[in-house]
């Protein structure tokens, strides 16, 4: 029955092996849709477009996305649907494809759609649009995530196989933790910004939602490439997923600066998940925090505010009704911050890195829990900007250091919600975030009920004159 | 005779062997600076320190530059002198010695004063300073250039064998041309800025101004180092001077973008030293410096002018009668930008970046005249900023794109003046500039009438399966 089949990679590929056209795939994915019965997910869904697109695509030929259905990000350009940012007054008909777009599509994708946000990108909760809220997957009382709140969604309850977002603040790694799936928020320059809305442009990044590691490594390692048209383009070595190093390090945040707001149950799933990576040979090691939580601090409360106010220009000051009032009482803050202002922020974030990367010395990768604790609508309603601030305490300075993330499920906390950690490495170090995610990956695939594929982690290799100890799991 | 000693390390060090007391050379660099009768060049010199400091090195030992006297930009710390960046009523009494000068005293240099310099390093001409302008070894109706003035002049005229400078827009290249010497700004983040007043910090370098490009990188060699302290210090290998590879391609300026704002003398001394580098073996391309232009014309046209607003800080508004007319003009243009216009002077920097980087493919040095053309004191005088602005059109657009510089004396042109190119390349490359530098060096030291020591060129790599051509000179 097509309508059990679950949209991870394998299960497509497999189903098309054996026959299944992408034209019933497609099908299946609105009937998914329509049974969700949530008008906030998508912003702009196309079926016929992606019929007719299922069925251009012929006989499978090997590519490596041959069939497979995706959701867009509605700050990211697919050529014949508007991009609107959630601010229906912004919209506009790109003429092209994304880079990142035209790439997935050449391997064989289908885009179904443009999926909500926080307006212009800006917050973590999801809310912030004039559009319905997308719900969240797993508990409707609960914030969606954001910004790209609808592609956190439409992944979790398997509407499609994967998505786009995009991540400037940890809006591809909030949503992922809080609908129990897959945020990888690459390298910046990794994925092409070219066909992006920029929201902070030398700190946005397009990021991948999946329901496993191994199917956001295998998007990602089609959708990148140096870009010249992109100014923030960088170039990367070719990646593949990295063994498991025999011996690997990894920082955590020390019991005085571990964050969770009075969630003792998302401290007790953090530190199962230490216990587990501990057992599996890793050797964790605890810092103090504070230099990443000055880092964070500055992205909203420093010189950075002011490149959202420069993405959304003119508007702020000619047009300010045409943006959500959250959005607007942020992005207004930059008016009044001086060029003085700009490059001292620019020198103690400098300052602040030099700490980090101290306190980083002999660390492999650092390891936190994606969000401290959960958000309801309710608080979210009554004060939103303090926890939508809370949800960004280990997101928010992984961009102004240059760091590659990686938003991982492992297992379900006591309380039923799932649980979520983040492995956050130096830039480049994407392949190696995918390898060690295996070792901690595990729980519900979102709020599909399907089984968790087996994820094969590579072999770790052995170091001169030393027998490499095994790691199953 | 010790008057007659060439103040190069070469000869310095022979005088040392044979003998020679560092208290004599200390006695004769202040003889030399009485004899030059200009109190332009230094605003505090210290006799008595440096011949205690000549004293107390006791009999020679190795080090690498054992009693060779040296002059240090008056923005830059050295403990028991005032720094005053050519304010005086910035001045304040460092507690400690500047991280580089640091290094040059632990390796046997004496620092005999502060020099002049255009205030806060806030020019290219020298005269912007409410002391005395130091006066152009070469010829008095010439600008000293800047803001390195008092530095390039007392290393022309032979007082001490070499000075420190700094570089932000060429304050480190530029007096080199218009003396004769040799100026090296080295790759930004080699040489610490711990104790360096700053002008635009993402951009400011010391530099190191000598009588040939051998003593220059002698210098840099000890100066160079990792400063932990320093957020912008960056980590390079040690760096031999790097031999001429057997094959180079040196990028110019082609006719159309080639500027001398007519100086004719300028162009054909700029193509002479291009036909000799032909000589050598060197390939020379043609290319269309606009992106470079581009670039160059936002270093004070752009947000970067903000830089320096907000190392003036408060002084600027609370007591702007203490400054230079003309740094005041600057400066103040800083106060007017806002946040948004920096980040969008960073986006645009990045996109110009981008043209430049595709302009430089398969290239591997860039070689352009220092300046475009002389500047009088009384061009300077009738318009202080239109004629500085020209002399920073080769070097403008060097740190903005992390490349590194070095000045180079190539003759004398047919009317006299010195020639000089300068050769630029990428963030790293210091040692192959040092390399190449040799092909062109010539003509006199400064306003010394000493003789030019024969530089050592390293002998070019054979390519395998190929006979190197032997290049001498």
């Amino acid at each position: 029955m097509l309508s059990d089949l679950p949209f991870t990679l394998s299960a497509l590929r497999d189903a098309y092996a054996a026959g299944t056209r992408p034209e019933a795939v497609i099908a299946e994915v609105f009937a998914r849709l329509d049974a969700a019965n949530d008008p906030g997910i998508f912003l702009h869904a196309d079926r016929e477009a992606a019929l007719a697109a299922a069925r251009a695509l012929g006989a499978p030929d090997g590519r490596p996305l041959w069939g497979i259905p995706f959701a867009v990000k509605d700050n990211i350009d697919v050529a014949g649907m508007p991009t609107t940012a959630a601010c229906p007054e912004f919209a506009y008909a790109p003429e092209a494809d994304a880079f990142v777009v035209a790439r997935l599509r050449a391997a064989g994708a289908i885009v179904i759609g443009k999926t909500n946000l926080d307006q212009f990108a800006t917050g973590l909760v999801g809310t912030r649009t004039p559009h319905p809220v997308p719900l969240n997957a797993l508990d409707p009382a609960i914030v969606p995530g954001g910004s790209s709140g609808g592609s956190g969604v439409v992944v979790a309850r398997g509407i499609v196989a994967f998505s786009l977002g995009t991540d400037t603040a940890g809006s591809g790694r909030v949503p992922a933790a809080l609908n129990g799936i897959v945020g990888l928020k690459p390298t910046l320059g990794a994925l092409s910004a070219s066909g992006m809305v920029p929201a902070c442009r030398t700190l946005d990044t397009i990021s991948v939602f999946a329901l496993t590691v191994a199917d956001a490594w295998a998007v990602h390692s089609v959708a990148a490439a140096p870009d010249p048209e992109d100014a923030y383009s960088r170039a990367f070595p070719a990646q593949p997923l990295s063994p498991v190093p025999p011996r690997l390090t990894i920082a955590v945040p020390d019991a005085a600066s571990l964050q969770t707001f009075g969630d003792r149950v998302q401290e007790a799933a953090f530190r199962a998940t230490l216990t587990e990576l501990r057992t599996r040979g890793v050797e964790i090691r605890e810092i103090d925090f504070t230099p990443f939580y000055d880092v964070a601090a500055m992205l909203y409360e420093g010189a950075w505010v002011a490149e959202r106010t420069a993405a959304v220009g003119a508007r702020l000051t000619e047009a300010p009704e045409t943006l959500h009032p959250v959005t607007r009482s942020i992005v207004e803050q930059g008016l009044a911050l001086t060029a003085v202002d700009a490059f001292r922020g620019i020198y103690r974030l400098a300052e602040l890195r030099r700490h980090c990367t101290a306190a980083m010395a002999g660390i492999d990768l650092l390891c936190v829990p994606t969000i401290p604790c959960f958000v309801t609508r309710e608080q979210d309603a009554a004060d939103p900007i303090l926890h939508n601030s809370r949800l960004g305490t280990y997101t928010n300075f992984v961009n102004l250091l240059d760091m590659c993330g990686l938003a991982v499920p492992c297992g379900t906390r006591e309380d039923g919600r799932p649980a979520s950690v983040t492995l956050l490495g130096r830039a480049g170090q994407d392949g190696l975030l995918a390898g060690v995610a295996g070792l901690v990956e595990a729980g519900p695939l979102g709020a599909t009920g399907w089984h968790r594929p087996a994820a094969p982690v590579p072999a770790p290799e052995p170091v001169p004159g030393e027998v490499a100890v095994a790691v199953c799991g």
